[in-house]
């Protein structure tokens, strides 16, 4: 009966899965969503989102006025961390794409779309305190003579591009953290 | 060396997982998160967004001239839609109760998900137009002596508590079609 037990494990391993210890082989292996951290599509996405939030940011400041309305001054710090925060990530993505390391960790993703919602919600608020003042001033009362309206609707509209540019990213993250907890 | 070969598969089937046929038993074995659909958690969850909704929708009707500001007709109307939606998910989590059902379907929280992402987009911005419009008269301009200011910022804060009261049922539900698919 000896001679029948030849191995106490007959069932061959399974090719290894998960992380390994330098992570290339694993990013090259494993197939990314276009649009999460760590790829050109990710990247693509910060991109706009900082292009887009320092267009409405110059837009804004380009009125000399916008300091005595304080949901443009809320509008101005909503982009300047929105600038950040995307410029931020996209320094990230521009490196885990340079050294080829995919940014699935489940931490750094955490954090991320926890990043994302806060300010997706401050970015989405603010752009729609301005445009409700930019509606009021330029088709309710009729003032938009003595304003800046155009350079009012052009930060809105482009706060509100970028947070549409935001929307994917977070809802990516989310995901991404949600389906591995 | 074919006596060596005692089986040709020696692992154990893992014991059953997953849905089964009517779906009773599962219910009542897995754990439901409080504030999901169709837990005592969720129902409250609801309620809550039906209340504020519905008080704001009061404050802000009851002042005669919010139809002059395209933004608080905005609120209004989302507020509609806030209370319908929110109020048939209650009706829905109240049959999920009586009848001891789990929604725990994916296609259910697909749909919930989804619609809960639209409504809370909706009434964020309604309720952050009518906030930057409400301190605009209060703060900026200073004119509430003929306005309804008290109406206008009860209106607006109770569309954010409802809104936030939203928040957790959207979080919950995204999290759970995430993780499932």
């Amino acid at each position: 009966m000896r001679s029948s037990r030849p191995a106490v494990h007959p069932v061959e391993a399974p090719p290894p899965q998960g992380e390994n210890a330098d992570g290339a082989p694993l990013a090259a292996r494993m197939k990314d969503t276009q649009g999460a951290p760590g790829t050109p599509g990710g990247l693509g996405l910060r991109l706009v989102q900082v292009f887009f939030a320092a267009a409405s940011l110059a837009a804004m400041v380009s009125t000399n006025d916008f300091a005595s309305v304080t949901a443009f001054c809320y509008l101005v710090a909503a982009l300047i961390l929105q600038c950040l925060w995307s410029l931020s990530l996209a320094l990230v993505d521009i490196y885990a794409l340079l050294v080829k390391r995919s940014l699935r960790n489940l931490q750094a993703s955490c954090i991320f779309s926890i990043g994302d919602l806060i300010t997706g919600t401050l970015t989405l608020g603010a752009a729609c305190a301005s445009a409700g003042i930019t509606v009021l001033i330029g088709n309710d009362l009729e003032i938009c003579a003595g304003n800046h309206c155009a350079s009012f609707m052009t930060a809105t509209a482009m706060a509100f591009i970028s947070w549409f540019a935001l929307a994917p990213s977070c809802v990516l993250n989310f995901w991404s953290v949600a389906s591995r907890l």
